[in-house]
């Protein structure tokens, strides 16, 4: 294991609000930052010394870009598999382009978390409106309709209710490969932060409790309450998840909690490959956040402490208008304010978050 | 007092470490950084969206700065008047010129102490060859002849020891308009970091001793154990000087502690206007970190906690080769260490500081 010494240069793939931690995080300890994004005044490239702006399947810009960074990076997993291989050949890519491939298609994404013996809502690919026809007879309803790529934040997803014509739902996701979930009567939504080293070091946070409305993050708790069987299940998912995909870097692993008479179990929901938006509450809630334990991990660093700085924490995400309220919050006591510099509050758009330490 | 909103642009006039972690801290509440700097590669420009190269006397450069920003704010005491004059036609200028004015020179610095009834080191203006005889026969030896202007770390100082020239401790320091000192046999060095808002609000951080190797700090420890009446006239002195100056932002007083039969007792010994090496510590040993505080102030925010999140801390920093150690240092647990970007780690520069927070 080589440390990358500070003064190296980390190229994100990236420039949103996550690019732009990582990059405020890895300044801290004098590296060089490079943003690779194709959105004009991406948030990221304000923090940093330098930035590329070209499209991701720009091969000679890519190619510039990895010959001028020592490690390469992502902030979303849907890094085209193409722009992950012309990298790889011209610079290390932590998280590697394995974790890419799964974990942008919720098909493979399944398979390979079932075929490592963790369990999973039951699910089945979806290629025809005959696939749907079986799956649903067999998973019964309701089910959900997920495209197998580039869906968040509950977009490209339908819920098929008894009745509901599925043909109907596959078009309204435009015919695109999708898998049908069957449906799990969760009680909680938990994730886990975690992190693995190039030495194979592994290193998760307190477990998260996450609510969403509108299906986007609302407010991450911290510690999340489940019990101790639960939670070693949760732990031990994802670090069976990392260790198969040999994972460098900051991942976060998102899991239902369900109730049955042997009482709770998780089963895993989707796979983050990057610092995660349930893992903010880190900058103040832990010792390490998990910004600065990602930069650890990818230049070969030991990771730090995940200990909690306080008894937990809370994360509320302003999002869209909510973020009008920053002088409300900016007068509260213990509270911590971070907005990431978008210049347009869009509905549904991530503007910043507030964290509360216990 | 107005609140300057997010997404407004901070002006920070200098580019070195200071201004990179005022930066560091106004990306996090999303402020826009303007940094002007004579000195290419200037630590802060790599974090900040804008930076201007050029010199401190260049009218025209400051004119378009001033006009680019909604704030201005400094990281060092030696910014011209005319500078200063120059912005604060055209952009707020916080804190203000008085502040400069008075701290920048170390006679009208002692004689603005002095006149708030605040006790300093006996002193005595020097221009001459006469003046530093004169002094001498009343302060008596050993005493310290201070440049007026342009000292820090030691540098335009000279210890004159009984038997000593005084002549040739006068063209040591090329005949520029001085101060002497007299000795004071302070037990410890100590200072308060505190804040002052737009509406007068004072708070000040937990006392900080400082010890210093080669007359550059070299460790900080909080807090300070000095007697509580000590304490207090510490931050009683404090206060007054940044009520007097109708301060707005971060500043440093230091202050030696000297011990009599009526026990400790504190004297002024220089004030600086601007977050200060001995808050460092506060980035992860308090609620709200000196840069954050200062943004807050400047920005006209209502100030953050000042209350330490452990029981105490320590900050050492690393003087050139020091830096030498940062492999060790990233594996010590509860170590966090800062590195500040600079290329080139010359003898008596300061590369990073590490905190352990107790």
């Amino acid at each position: 294991m080589t440390m990358l010494a500070p003064g190296s240069t980390i190229g994100i793939l990236g420039g949103g609000q996550l690019g732009r931690m990582i990059a405020l995080a890895a300044a801290e300890i004098g590296m060089h930052i490079h943003i690779y994004a194709p959105e004009d005044g991406s948030p990221a490239f304000e923090v940093a010394g330098r930035h590329t702006r070209a499209a991701y399947d720009d091969a000679q810009a890519l190619a510039d870009f990895a010959g001028a960074v020592d490690v390469v990076t992502y902030e979303f997993e849907n890094v085209p598999a193409e722009t992950a291989r012309l990298i790889t050949g011209r610079a290390p890519l932590r998280p590697g382009a394995q974790a890419l491939a799964i974990t942008q298609d919720r098909l493979a994404e399944k398979n390979f978390v079932a075929g490592l013996g963790i369990p999973t809502a039951p699910f089945r690919a979806i290629d025809s409106l005959a696939d749907i026809e079986t799956a649903l007879n067999e998973l019964g309803w309701p089910a959900v309709l997920k495209t197998r790529r580039f869906g968040y934040d509950g977009k490209g997803q339908a819920i098929i209710r008894e009745g509901d014509d599925p043909g109907a739902a596959l078009a309204g996701l435009g015919h695109a490969p999708a898998i049908l979930e069957g449906f799990v009567p969760f009680t909680r939504e938990i994730s886990v932060v975690a992190a693995r080293g190039q030495d194979g070091t592994f290193l998760a946070y307190d477990l998260c409790e996450n609510r969403h409305r509108h299906h986007i993050l609302d407010v991450t708790s911290v510690p999340a309450v489940v019990s101790p069987q639960a939670r070693e299940q949760a732990l031990d998912a994802a670090w069976r998840i990392a260790a198969a995909l040999d994972y460098v870097g900051v991942l976060a692993v998102e899991l239902f909690v369900v109730v049955s008479e042997a009482g709770e179990s998780v089963l895993v929901n989707e796979i983050a490959p990057r610092v995660h938006n349930s893992g903010h509450w880190t900058i103040e809630g832990a010792r390490t956040s998990q910004f600065a334990q990602h930069v650890r991990a990818i230049c070969g660093w030991p990771l730090g402490s995940v200990a909690l700085t306080g008894t937990g924490a809370t994360m509320t995400n302003l999002i869209g208008d909510d973020v009008d309220q920053w002088a409300r919050i900016a007068a509260e006591p213990g509270a911590h304010l971070h907005l990431y510099g978008k210049r347009e509050a869009r509905p549904g758009r991530k503007m910043g978050h507030v964290t509360r330490v216990a």
